[in-house]
């Protein structure tokens, strides 16, 4: 029995956020001094490194378990099975229902069992719970669901992977313009087609790595101690991700048994384009290659860090026919791959 | 192969908190109008129903993945196994890490991956993440563990179980008397011995049911209206739980193919003494028989409703002999079963 991706969807939040719009924002650095370089420089350099020209944001009426019930929706119809047959619906976020202006994230209940109040699904013996694990929440979800079906206890699982970051950042912080909202969602069923997940790894780096990504308080000091928001270690993460994340994708296309000539697509979580761009770099140097052409879509530049919500929303994006020149056919081998808060890593191996 | 607990932990929290010391509280009702009845015939009515005459609150410096690796390391020394061989560490929870005194709970990073940081284990194929499934989630994530085993995925998984709830409680609210801190921890290990899980279900119910359990303002209504803390529609969760949990008992204990009369012991979710007494006394009248005597353990009394960490804390006195007049021995058949938020509701049965 193999474990396949029969159905995508996403949500792309309907605020539009330029980086124009961070003209006015008065940025300080960890100390909470302001910069010397004028903002609009800082803004180029973003820009630059990242290559993110704006990002989207949730509508202030939709949290973050509606956009990802609005995703899995849109999975389900592509998938085309009855909701009423799904064995679980797994749900990875990292902050809960942030109401727009609050500061507290809501998981009571959880956001799975939100969406599947949502989803009107009364299969009580369809299992709901949320999932934690930084921004390869999504991915893991996706290894969880293999495990389920693997192991004979679930036929068909629904993964979604939402979070409303611009809730939790610091606007003081111009690690802020990275993170966007977003929402995407996947089917994942038992099939006895030749496609499916052909092999996975997962990592957690918990020792000199673990509060690389934290919760923390606003670079400006003389605001209340009480808040905390997204802090990262910009340097280091970057260190981190083009040194682990391809050896990791390595390490899981040897066990798949693939070719590296096989593969057609890399789906890497979009969190910084230089930093995608390295790993890829890095991952075709291991087997003494250069990047193909066109291996990698992204969508960074016009949707941000949307953190779970990347992957399935990309992979969901080049299935329609969204991202020019980008598509996947029947048979290709390609890699999703992912890295965030934990510091946690994760890939898998998947034929369409 | 089975899948055994090989080792189990609990932390009792330090701080003792009678019930007397609620005579101070000023209680209101959901509309915020002062009960007519004295406080403590207020507190009396609670205890009467409950059973809980005291509960546990963890000491201010210590925080819920602290409590839940102080009982990590208890049950990993049980086990007797190196921690370095873990597969996963599955930390259940519902509200994160909650300073004292604060109000956002802190998932970045995860507990889990607090919980790996603290136990200092190296192996970064460990891998460390959080599951969100109301009460019912300790239990849940031994299920979860049982998937991994059975795929293949894992060999051992250490299942944490924390919460802090006297953090996330409204001490308007009488309700705040029934909740506590907590943690508790189990080794689950793929086993070659006749023991192990028979059987499990699960089920969420999330139509009408999905809020009786929910994030809410205070009954105080002049308090912050950004500040929400735990609420329960305590009236109607008890008539779900005495009805629906019973039938999901006798439905798992049907498919492990054991019959009623071997069963040796219930560990029960320790929400309210009524409760669980009304719902053992239903589940074997399903039988036609009344409850043998001593089959289910309590810790209530003096430990409160800690949440996830009431049946992995419960288990553990039981195996310790710390609690009067109970035990469980090898080749005992025994059931777990929990209800909470979600609303989610999941059982087991195992053979000791």
């Amino acid at each position: 029995m193999k474990t396949a991706i029969t159905g995508t969807g996403c949500y792309i939040p309907s605020e539009r956020k330029p980086n124009e719009d961070f003209e006015s924002a008065h940025f300080v650095d960890s100390g909470g001094r302001p910069f010397d370089n004028p903002t609009s420089d800082i803004i180029q350099k973003f820009s630059d490194i990242t290559g993110i020209q704006e990002r989207r944001y949730a509508s202030k009426e939709l949290n973050t378990s509606d956009i990802g019930h609005l995703a899995a929706e849109k999975a389900l119809e592509d998938a085309g099975i009855d909701r009423e047959d799904l064995d679980y619906i797994i749900f990875a976020h990292n902050f809960g229902d942030v109401n727009f202006g609050e500061l507290q994230g809501d998981t009571l209940p959880t956001l799975a069992t939100r969406v599947k109040h949502l989803l009107k699904i009364k299969n009580v013996k369809c299992v709901a719970y949320d999932m934690l694990f930084g921004c390869p929440g999504w991915v893991e979800g996706v290894i969880q669901a293999h495990a389920f079906i693997q192991s004979g206890m679930a036929k068909h699982c629904l993964v979604v992977g939402a979070d409303t970051l611009s809730r939790v950042v610091d606007k003081y912080d111009r690690d802020s313009m990275i993170f966007a909202d977003g929402a995407g969602a996947a089917v994942i069923s038992a099939s006895s087609e030749t496609g499916g997940i052909i092999a996975h790894t997962s990592a957690t780096y918990a020792n000199g790595e673990a509060y690389l990504l934290r919760f923390g308080n606003s670079f400006k000091t003389d605001t209340s101690e009480d808040t905390r928001f997204i802090k990262m270690n910009g340097r280091k993460i970057y260190e981190f991700a083009v040194t682990q994340v391809p050896k990791a994708m390595k390490e899981c296309l040897e066990d798949s048994g693939v070719d590296i000539s096989e593969v057609k697509k890399i789906f890497l979580h979009q969190a910084n384009e230089k930093m995608d761009d390295a790993i890829v770099k890095r991952f075709y140097r291991l087997f003494g290659m250069n990047v193909p052409e066109g291996i990698m879509p992204m969508n960074i530049q016009k949707h941000g860090n949307s953190s779970v919500a990347t992957i399935p929303t990309l992979f969901d994006m080049v299935r329609r026919g969204e991202i020019e020149g980008q598509s996947v056919r029947e048979g290709d081998v390609v890699i999703f791959a992912s890295v965030g808060a934990g510091m946690n890593i994760n890939a898998f191996v998947y034929r369409c």
